[in-house]
């Protein structure tokens, strides 16, 4: 999978070079380019924003700066281009499969300011998708989470070490309780089925627990 | 507003010193402080994960270096702590707002692998917290997004230039098309209505597009 992210803060993905994204990279299975709008610019002082017409507070990202850098970068329009905003059909671990599934090259735009001028919206961008519904200085962080949400659904990006067969949403269930070594803990011993190696009464009891804490905080999951 | 980040991942938080967030610090409205769990590790190696008790893919967190790691930073529970995780209440505009208000510390704690052993989180955590109905390879991007949708309502963080009372969701609405100089890009003018400084019809403009923009895309925004 190729990524191509356009920002005017192309210093803020260090992120993408550590861990699970940072060695997926390492061993090819995704690339990501991360394209700075502002070398775009035909402005002086490579300015990429303006006041927005009709007034109001905040500045708008131009059209000229991002046309100008997808053309660049996507002449022939093979990426799926996606803007980040919270007007987009919300991220779910569903779209996310489906999205790593579905294409092996997209392009993110990251939006700043007040976001950018409808008209870049209306001509350059095929979806627009949000992170949840809250608002964030800018795209940059609800990318990088597009980046890790859609890559862990790609062959040789999660380790053998690593799982995304047995996790929360993978069957509308919220994970099952975790423990781990040392058995007690400030007074507070690890269910005792877990440590008899029965497998089949342990995966019973995980199912169980998924179960009771997607009822419990959870419950508009289930009726999906 | 103190924030307290817990990973074994402190490089990944580069982006909080760039832009809005960044400028939030210098000037004081708020503070960041990351904490590595790695450092709390007793065992040798300074290892902070086991294998799950049970069987299972992956690693979970232990409890020691998290533990001692919290106590040590937080050692009168004065933090909110949260624990960042899918399984926790859904971040929205109303929760970040309200936890801007209602709290003046917040911990975060930031899982890895297949997440942390859940005595921690019986034991120190008061609040789940998930960004979305999707997963991560770790808690370090969901503890940024949360850092700046709560930020963003504390006075000072978002300068003149900005404005966090006229966007998206703060009306349960989406915000209204944003248009900035040229008048005219690739044949595509901006609306008539917002050139004649006109203020209660761009206004009446606005808010009608708002109406139709989340009637259209988030209809489910309307109900609530």
């Amino acid at each position: 999978m190729k990524f191509k992210i356009l920002t005017i803060f192309p210093d803020m993905f260090a992120p993408l070079k550590q861990s699970v994204i940072g060695r997926a990279q390492i061993c090819g299975a995704i690339e990501i380019d991360i394209v700075d709008i502002r070398s775009y610019s035909k402005c002086k002082h490579r300015k990429v924003d303006d006041e927005p017409y009709g007034g109001g507070a905040g500045m708008v990202m131009t059209c000229q700066p991002i046309f100008d850098a997808i053309q660049a970068v996507d002449p022939y329009h093979e990426y799926l281009r996606v803007y980040l905003s919270p007007k987009g059909e919300v991220l779910k671990h569903s779209l996310s499969k489906d999205l790593s599934k579905n294409h092996d090259k997209i392009l993110l735009l990251c939006g700043h300011y007040e976001g950018v001028d409808q008209r870049i919206i209306d001509l350059m961008i095929d979806k627009e998708i949000s992170i949840g519904d809250f608002v964030l200085t800018g795209g940059e962080l609800a990318a990088m989470v597009f980046v890790d949400a859609v890559s862990r659904h790609i062959g040789g990006v999660l380790g053998n070490e690593e799982s995304s067969q047995d996790e929360s949403f993978s069957s509308n269930l919220l994970e099952y309780p975790q423990y781990t070594r040392p058995f007690e803990f400030m007074g507070q011993k690890v269910p005792e089925i877990l440590l008899g190696g029965h497998h089949a009464n342990i995966e019973k009891w995980r199912n169980e627990q998924s179960k009771i804490t997607t009822k419990e905080k959870r419950p508009d999951l289930l009726g999906d």
